[in-house]
């Protein structure tokens, strides 16, 4: 069952992909509709998918798309598909660069 | 009373600071931790502080600061005490490139 809530938590040992996308301001709504739907039809479905959480920069210049997987293996897993690198081409058409790193949480601290 | 566990949710007002570091590898875990001290000792104690996750990327390049603030006020604020600007130098000392922009959580979906 899908929810809409996505927890940060240092002891997950979940897998962390911060991907950041520039975009022409005027692509921005449709590059973060691209990857909710992308996300909600196929991504959500991938073995070890936790979660997706899509951000939109206040001076419309940025997505940054926040993903947890259940490991780097089922990372790599979903990387490795052909219809994976089919929608990877089709949101970097809607941007002007993608910088897509690999993390692990350090430390939270919240109230 | 301070927890280690954030939430990302759609229907939160927060304002989200995602704050991009490069770093040499050997200062990765410095950065870090100068992060997370900062945060527990004075930044979480600001009107309006919500949360920071502090990621280390497994390649040792990069640090992303995903902070949540109760209002774009609140955040404002913050930026603008002295004893903010003297940390964010700190902070920026020990990275090459620091890339800090304002967001609004456009959609999540989690298992």
């Amino acid at each position: 069952m899908a929810k809409d809530i996505a927890t940060i938590d240092p002891r997950s040992p979940c897998l962390t992909l911060i991907n950041v996308y520039e975009v022409e301001p005027e692509k921005q709504a449709a590059l973060a509709k691209a990857l909710s739907e992308s996300t909600e039809n196929t991504i959500r479905h991938q073995p070890g998918f936790m979660s997706v959480c899509i951000h939109s920069s206040l001076d419309g210049k940025k997505i940054v798309n926040y993903a947890q997987w259940a490991s780097k293996e089922h990372f790599e897993g979903f990387m490795k598909k052909p219809e994976t690198q089919e929608q990877l081409k089709q949101f970097a058409g809607l941007a002007t660069s993608v910088t897509p790193s690999l993390y692990t949480v350090e430390a939270v601290h919240a109230e």
